[in-house]
């Protein structure tokens, strides 16, 4: 795989933290790395300008989205989706198994692959590995991940077992069909809860080889503690050489706690859907932009911040246009939510550098706690709290991508 | 008025055009010029960056919808307009007449002002002479507008002709009570589509003495010849050193044809609310961007347009963002039909420069159809064809800002 190449450039003694960069056929990014999610070819509201003016080095494109509409070959076509959406940098496609499970009600999975409707049109369609891996070669991403079953939580031993053997089963599929070389292919990990089956597919994907290894089946609907105690105990089982991706993970805190296990890479909606219902990070917790409190507020979303935003608008003006639901609120939230992003990546790699990640992790968001969160009890300043009704769904649980409108 | 300043360059020989600067407390705009609206305190989709790039450099508001939200006092706790949006430059803002009549259907006008409910929560209002100009005032824009009853289409003589002695009383109201001595007031010329009516009014405006003079009850369910007809009529008695301003008008033949009578100043929606609908302007017409022969057409939406949104994207990309229904399309589309409308007036005022305006009139639409233009025989081949349902309505038929949602 001659494009792809990453180095460790320093592993936190004290932890498992590693510093890296990560060298693709667009260009390189620096990890730990977080992905903004372009779900549809476009991170909602922005362009990519906008993208590398905050600091983002890769983003992340969902295969199922771009396969139904406007399709893989179109896009190809048109000289791929890196031209088609302008951005000549790093990209990371899906394989589009996750939103066939989570935004489809009748699937139909079996060991050739997964059966389907499309949620546009109601349009049949099936995925296989073979063709999972078609179709992001069409798309032309740097790195594309192998179909996997996401398995769902509550699962038992047994099902969870035999998920995992049909993941391996079409992880094997992908890498014997995948051709283009300038294209790394990365493995996911599945097994559900158990520290038993993730540890054998950690092991058998490791015996395949992949470009990279990602750790799928979390932020499911299980309790952020467990998630964190599967990464903790995978996460170090994984191939060192290889970079390490926690898909759909989640809040800074949580990303700031996986990183202390060896994780390289994230993605997550979190910064972008939160922005467009008005839900702001900052160092202090969460700030509710349509609060009363701020219609009269001259300060900038953070004080200090140096996003576009904070430089230009205050929060009463945020509130107004948030109100008014003009679009340039959902542009100038999500500018400010990935800068936010950005910026706590960018310390994360800068602790791991000067080898003071834990004490840095310590105090990183334990600045005092925003107006909402105060007396909330809250152990984690920036959780989402939203949809609260569909807590346990595997799509809204998950910081993955949610389904379309 | 020391602030304001209006100093016409040159005046076409063979027509009336006339190519100007105006200077105002936050700078200078140059003539012919179009204002982009941004109605409740954004152009809809854009930044003030954006604006600048695409050659923007005076952009009108709503009066009527910043009073109910988030409130002029409010704005002017803040700092005023400009500060609240991030714009420091020319700013406009109407006298919020025009919203009361076309955004409510009980509305009660009487000698002292009018009487309403808003659209946003039933709450009861009223608007005087007097308040029209405080508001504004607190708003603080460069230039503000007179109060005046929008006279409806079709009216008899009589009917005109009461509703013209109210605008004059209520102009003659607004001049004395208005103070900001860094703030222009321009008053509003009624008197349906009577020319003796427009006559009078003209002649008792410039008596009162303003700094601007605007023609309005124009584009409200008339043709557009007799739109034009009056036009024609009244723009040429207005006072010679003062800027005159089209209310509402147009697309970009009905500018054109305007400034030959002399006026210098216009705003519309069109060109961001058919963005926002996916008609875009281009040399030869509309393109409307859902069409499926623009699927997988690799082009710009206008070859050798200089707009961020040509340089970058493909018809096919803006389609699928259009189609998948993303933000982005919304802020794309935007730019590159405003862009269009700037270079447009540059072309406009560069003509009467090199006093060529009418030959360049003949030529500037004429240089083939769209597609989707050919063989409809339109006249116009900017022409809004949409929301036809309400053709006739005041509301939708003019360019005027649309009700909020």
């Amino acid at each position: 795989m001659a494009a792809f190449r990453f180095e460790i450039l320093k592993t936190d003694a004290a932890t498992g933290a590693r510093l890296g960069r990560c060298r693709t056929a667009h260009g390189v990014f620096q990890t730990p790395a977080f992905m903004p999610v372009g779900t549809q070819g476009t991170v909602k509201a922005l362009t990519p300008e906008d993208l590398r003016e905050m600091g983002a080095e890769i983003i992340l494109s969902n295969t199922y989205h771009l396969y139904l509409r406007p399709g893989h070959e179109r896009i190809k076509g048109l000289g791929g989706l890196h031209r088609f959406m302008h951005w000549d940098y790093p990209l990371l496609t899906d394989s589009g198994g996750f939103q066939v499970f989570s935004l489809n009600s009748l699937v139909k999975v079996s060991e050739e692959g997964v059966q389907f409707q499309s949620h546009l049109d109601g349009s049949r369609h099936e995925i296989t590995p073979e063709k999972a891996v078609k179709v992001q070669e069409a798309l032309g991403a740097d790195i594309i991940m192998c179909l996997d079953e996401c398995t769902p939580y509550p699962a038992g031993h047994e099902e969870a077992e035999r998920s995992l053997e049909l993941t391996l089963n079409w992880s094997r599929r992908c890498k014997d069909s995948h051709h283009r070389e300038d294209q790394a292919l990365f493995g996911i990990v599945q097994g559900g809860m158990y520290p038993d089956l993730r540890k054998r597919c950690v092991e058998a994907l490791g015996e395949m080889g992949f470009d990279g290894y990602a750790l799928g089946g979390l932020s499911v609907g299980e309790s952020k503690e467990m998630m964190l105690g599967v990464v903790s105990r995978a996460a170090p089982l994984l191939p060192s050489g290889q970079p390490r991706y926690l898909m759909g993970v989640g809040t800074p805190w949580d990303i700031a706690r996986a990183v202390l296990h060896g994780v390289d890479m994230f993605d997550c909606v979190l910064p972008t859907r939160n922005a467009r219902n008005g839900m702001l990070f900052t160092k202090n917790g969460r700030l509710v932009i349509k609060n009363a409190r701020y219609a009269d507020d001259e300060n900038p979303v953070e004080p200090g911040c140096s996003c576009y935003t904070c430089r230009h608008y205050s929060r009463a003006y945020l509130r107004h246009l948030y109100l008014a639901e003009e679009i340039l609120a959902m542009r100038l939230n999500t500018i400010h939510n990935l800068h936010f992003y950005m910026t706590f990546m960018g310390e994360v790699r800068q602790a791991i550098a000067e080898e003071r990640l834990k004490d840095w992790i310590k105090t990183c968001y334990a600045q005092g706690t925003s107006e909402e969160e105060k007396d909330s009890g809250q152990p984690d300043p920036w959780e989402s709290t939203f949809p609260k009704k569909l807590a346990g769904n595997r799509n809204s649980a998950s910081g993955r991508a949610a389904p379309v409108k």
